[in-house]
């Protein structure tokens, strides 16, 4: 989507060079970094330069097309052990060994350090591409459902909260949550986004509201804790938001605070959405609560927070110094409180049963 | 309570001027401000130097004695001025109203300026006093629910939630949700707080984990987000919250966000507590949601944070300039989220027949 009137993706190749932005500096600076190695792409996922599914997803298939160039000739076992070690850098998201898994076979196919190093290449191109290929059919069916709302309130907006980014920064481009909200806004149907800030990281103030500021979509930024208030007061239409992983039977990892959001809409009759692409589905579990590792975050996360003051960024300490704190990144809303997947193959309900009729070659 | 070993409250008199802790400074600086005029005491409310029901209620007190001190010879008429605009500093705090009508109707009694102001003091501190008896009796009662669940998991923490700060700092002493931790902890029952960070503010970053730490008390600071997740793993024993308005069939305002907790509460069979004082009824309202005024806040406490940074206080930006941001200070608790209401009388259901139980004189 576009910043400042010039159309961006959130990771692309030039001439062999991998870029990305340094979603860190957002929104007060836009800092374009090139990729040099896959220890620096391995960094990038860890240290949360890049972030969102897809996007760590693509980050990790064009690191190991770095690691392939690196490679000393046709040694196979360099690319495996560079992609064991970007398998460890997030261990929450599925899109990470999807990538990784689906690179190391096109490598291993190929013989030779140039044809390896370009399917490495052409895998994490296609993989990137595929990504927003999705993302735009994910938008075009979840337009269906913001369209639907907006015959019932001709000339209000449609208010539609959302949490964290999973935008286009978080993937490649529209977004996942926020495809359908793009794509109504360019359709002429009156949209206005809640935006969570999303704490500790504050995605939602940072980035969200960063994209929908330079993409023009009405949007105001509110508190973690402000959501169930709105919908008490039927000032939110409809929840829409990403996941990190699902499982087969629908329940959803996503950032941490999710969970109450979907508490929230459910208490309310809100409809509650995910937007997810294919590669967000774990197939393997069941049982999100009980299955799904939640990573661990450092505990600083929450005791200092990043902004700008005078025109230079400051890490401000905002507990008392001898306060523990504790981080986790994601939590878990189970499938009876979501009213529905959006996904690039249609709209179904968080189950197993209806999951399985769009995908049925995971039977 | 202790800070350093001291002990303090949280609003106090001495040779007849008032002493209050600027709570805006902690936890990074304890600093005092004497109140010199009633002025100042609006000032203090509206600007937060204090927060919290019965300080607020306090400090409006305190705020017609200085303005009795400073009116001319037996001008009820100036003291009912300064009482109208101390009123309208924070609209939804119910005590309020019940500090200022009580200290007008002595002081109306009262003859000559020098009574009056005598009798604005004297209640001034008979207020205080209750308010700390009150919370000391809060403390005792929920004690025992501590105490019972404490029995069950012998050799570990009991793990309590809290929302906000309803501690001392918002009391005059003991607080109200913390009073039962207090107590506790100084009786030698294990308990471990979870403090949720409470944004916009902070006042749990900022001031329940000072107070915390202070007393010594086993805690983790957390994001608001968190609270969900933790229920879900179990990691939860109980939640106590304060109250800034508590209607006759026990809805509950509180600060925003306390709605989400409640709902998480109830979603994973932990109890879900409401401590609060006498004053912090409102006996004149039924349904909070359709009764209760939300104040709107400045949307600067959303857009920019307050932290410590290279041993300076800095104000940071952490969202886009260029967009909005709304603030609503409180939400509404429904009653059927609530497993009781812990006053000063005694615990109760969150009915109006049970309050009514407690509290005969308003039936």
């Amino acid at each position: 989507m576009n910043i400042q009137g010039k159309h961006y993706q959130s990771i692309w190749e030039e001439a062999g060079e991998v870029y990305i932005i340094d979603q860190r500096k957002l929104p007060h600076q836009l800092v374009i970094e090139s990729l040099e190695s896959w220890e620096e792409a391995a960094t990038a996922i860890r240290d949360m330069y890049v972030r969102g599914a897809p996007l760590i997803g693509a980050t990790a298939a064009y690191g190991l097309y770095l690691a392939a160039k690196a490679a000393p000739e046709d040694a196979q076992e360099y690319i495996e052990r560079a992609a064991r070690f970007l398998g460890e850098t997030r261990p929450t998201a599925v899109d990470l060994f999807f990538a990784l898994q689906g690179s190391l076979k096109v490598i291993a196919q190929a013989s030779g350090k140039a044809a390896k190093t370009a399917a490495a290449l052409q895998y994490a191109k296609d993989f990137a591409q595929t990504s927003a290929d999705h993302c735009h059919a994910i938008g075009k069916h979840g337009l269906e459902l913001i369209r639907a709302i907006a015959k019932n309130k001709p000339g209000e907006p449609v208010n539609i909260l959302t949490h964290c980014n999973a935008g286009w920064l978080a993937c490649i481009d529209y977004g996942t949550a926020t495809a359908p909200i793009y794509l109504a806004h360019d359709a002429g149907i009156p949209v206005h986004v809640w935006v969570d800030e999303t704490r500790p990281r504050n995605q939602g103030s940072k980035l969200t509201a960063y994209e929908l500021l330079n993409h023009g979509v009405p949007h105001t930024v509110i508190t973690d804790n402000t959501g169930g208030h709105l919908m008490q007061h039927g000032m939110v239409d409809m929840v829409i938001v990403g996941s990190d992983r699902t499982t087969r039977q629908g329940d959803v990892a996503n950032k941490i605070g999710t969970y109450l959001k979907a508490l929230a809409a459910h208490d309310n009759g809100v409809p509650f959405y995910v937007a997810l692409p294919y590669s967000s589905f774990d197939w393997t579990i069941r049982d999100g609560l009980q299955e799904i590792p939640i990573e661990e975050r450092d505990a600083a996360e929450v005791k200092y927070i990043e902004g700008l003051s005078d025109g230079a960024i400051h890490n401000v300490l905002i507990t008392p110094e001898g306060s523990p704190a504790k981080n986790y990144g994601f939590d878990v809303t189970p499938a009876r409180l979501v009213s529905g997947l959006i996904t690039e193959r249609g709209i179904c309900a968080a189950s197993e049963a209806a999951l399985l009729d769009l995908y049925p070659e995971h039977r």
